[in-house]
C-alpha cells in the first residue's frame, strides 16, 4: 500500500494503520489487503473485478472496510461489489473512495454496488469522496448504488463528497419491501469548474415502508450540480425528499424531485430551496469579529454538518 | 347562440344574457357574438383562426369576456388569441371553456393564448373548464398559454376545471422581466378515467422578478395526474412553487418540479404533498352529523377554494 493510499484511506474512511474487522482495500484497481472475519466473508469475484461482502444472518456490531482508492493519472478504474447482509444482521459499512491526479490525464473509479439487505437487517453505509493531487488531470468518481430492501429492514446511507471531485454521478435506486426504512443523507460541496449529479428512484413496495431523503449542497465558483429524487409510493407508505442549496459566485444548481403516488395510501411530501447564505447571518457573525470569508466558512460548516 | 352555450356560458364565465364590456363568444368554432369598447378592439385573424385583443394603455378596471363552448361531439376547435394589454392598463379576462358531447365521437376544444404585457399593466385572468352531456366521446380541452411581461407588470392567472373534462394537457410557458410578477393559481379535481397534465415553465429574467405557482387538485376514482413546474432563476428574483394534491379511491398523481437557479440573487423555494384526506379530519367531521361522504365532499370544497 503506497503513502497516497495511506493518506487517502485517511480521509475516507477513518482507516489509520489495518482497521478492526473484516476490510478489503481497493488501489488502482488492485487488492491491497482483505481480510474476513468470522462473521463477515469477503470473497473475491471469479467473472468480474469486485468482491462479494457475506454477512451471517445475526452479526452485530460489525465494521466493514471497503475503501478503494486510486493515486496516481490514467487510471480507469470499474468495481462489482456485492453486499450479502443476513437476517437480524446490524453493521457498518465504510466505503470511501479517494481519486489522485498527478498528471495531465484523467482518473476515474466507477464502483456498482449492490445490497441485499435481509429481514429486520440494519445497515449504516458510509461513503466519502475526495480527490486530491496537483494533476491537471480530472478526479472523476461515478458509484451507482442499489438497493433491495427485505420486510422490516433498515439501511442509512450517509454520503458525502468533501472536495477535490471533478465530476461525479451518483445514481441511487432502491426498492422498499414492507416496514422496511431507507434514510439517505447526501452533503456535497463543488467548486472550480466541476459538475455533480445526483439521482436517486426509491420504490415504495411494501405496506409501512418508508423513505427519506435529505440532500445539501454547496455550489461555488462556476460549479453545476442536478439533484434528482423521485419517489414511487406503490401501497401505504411514507416519502419524504428534501433538497436544500447554497449557491455562491457563479454556481449553478437544479433540484428535480418527482413524486409519483400509485396508492390512495401513500402519503408523500417534498420540498426544495436553493439561494445564497442570507446576508443578515453573515452580518451576525462579523458583528461578532469574523471576516466576511470567515462568516461565508462557518455557514457552510454548519449547513453541511 | 344556442341554449347548449347560454348554460355552458354561464358555468365557466358567469355570464348571464349579453355580457357588458368586449366580448367575443366563441361556439362550435364560429363566432357567435363579439364586441368591442373604445378601449378594448377585438380584431378577427386574418391568417388563422382566432382573434387579437387590444387593450389600449392606461384602460382601467375593463373585463374582457373570450369564452368558448362546443356544443355536440366531433368537433376539432383551435383557434389562436393574442392579447395586447397596453402599457399601465388594469383588466381582468374571463376565458372559459365547455364542451358538450352528445354522441359517440370526441370533441376538442385547443387555445392557443398570447400575452403581451406592457408596462406597469394589470392583469387577472379567469379561465374555467367543463365538460358536459350524455355523449359517451371524449371532451378535451388542451390550452397553450405563453406569456411575456415587460417591467413591472402583474399577472395572476386563477385557473380551475371543474369536472368533466376527460383529458387535458395544460402548457403555460412565461418570460419575466424585471420587477414583474406572475401568479398562477390552478384548481383541478379529475375523476372516472380522466387524465390532466399541467406543465409550467417559467423565466424569471429581470431584477426583482417573482413567480408564485400554486397548484391544487383532487384525483379521483381512477384519474391520473402529473404536475410539471419549472422555474428558472436568471438573475435576483424569487420563486415558489407549491404541489398539494389528495388522492382518492385508485386515483394516481405525480408532482414533478424543477427549480434551476442559474444567479446566486436567484431565491427558489418548492413544496409539494401528496396523500389522501386525514382521518382525523374526516372523524372530526363525522361527529358533527356528517356521512363520510358529506364529510369527504366538505372538506374537498374547503381544499379546492
Amino acid at each position: 500500500m503506497n503513502n497516497i493510499t495511506k493518506s487517502l484511506l485517511e480521509m475516507v474512511s477513518d482507516i489509520f494503520g489495518t482497521p478492526q474487522g473484516a476490510y478489503n482495500i481497493r488501489e488502482d484497481g488492485e487488492c491491497a489487503g482483505r481480510q474476513s472475519t468470522e462473521q463477515v466473508e469477503i470473497i473475491p469475484k471469479t467473472d468480474k473485478p469486485g468482491i462479494d461482502i457475506m454477512v451471517k444472518a445475526g452479526t452485530k456490531g460489525e465494521k466493514v472496510y471497503i475503501p478503494a482508492c486510486i493515486t496516481h493519472s490514467h487510471v480507469d478504474d470499474l468495481v462489482y461489489n456485492d453486499f450479502y447482509i443476513g437476517e437480524d444482521a446490524d453493521v457498518t459499512i465504510v466505503a470511501g473512495c479517494g481519486v489522485h491526479t498527478d498528471g495531465s490525464e484523467d482518473s476515474q473509479h466507477n464502483g456498482i454496488h449492490r445490497f441485499f439487505i435481509g429481514k429486520n437487517a440494519r445497515v449504516i453505509y458510509l461513503e466519502k469522496h475526495i480527490g486530491t493531487g496537483d494533476g491537471s488531470g480530472k478526479r472523476i468518481i461515478n458509484p451507482q448504488t442499489v438497493v433491495h430492501m427485505d420486510e422490516g429492514s433498515y439501511m442509512e446511507m450517509d454520503t458525502s463528497q468533501i472536495k477535490g471531485v471533478d465530476s461525479t454521478k451518483r445514481v441511487t435506486r432502491a426498492k422498499v419491501a414492507g416496514g422496511a426504512k431507507l434514510v439517505i443523507k447526501e452533503k456535497i460541496m463543488t467548486h472550480g469548474d466541476q459538475t455533480a449529479e445526483t439521482d436517486f428512484v426509491v420504490d415504495l413496495d411494501g405496506v409501512d415502508s418508508g423513505a427519506d431523503l435529505i440532500s445539501r449542497s454547496v455550489a461555488r465558483d462556476r460549479s453545476k450540480q442536478v439533484f434528482r429524487s423521485k419517489i414511487n409510493g406503490n401501497t401505504q407508505c411514507t416519502g419524504h425528499s428534501e433538497c436544500d442549496a447554497i449557491i455562491m459566485d457563479d454556481g449553478v444548481v437544479s433540484a428535480i424531485p418527482e413524486l409519483t403516488a400509485n396508492d390512495v395510501d401513500a402519503a408523500l411530501i417534498h420540498e426544495a430551496a436553493i439561494g445564497k447564505i442570507a446576508g443578515e447571518q453573515l452580518i451576525k457573525l462579523m458583528t461578532l469579529g469574523l471576516t466576511e470569508e470567515e462568516a461565508e466558512a462557518k455557514i457552510i460548516e454548519g449547513f453541511l454538518k
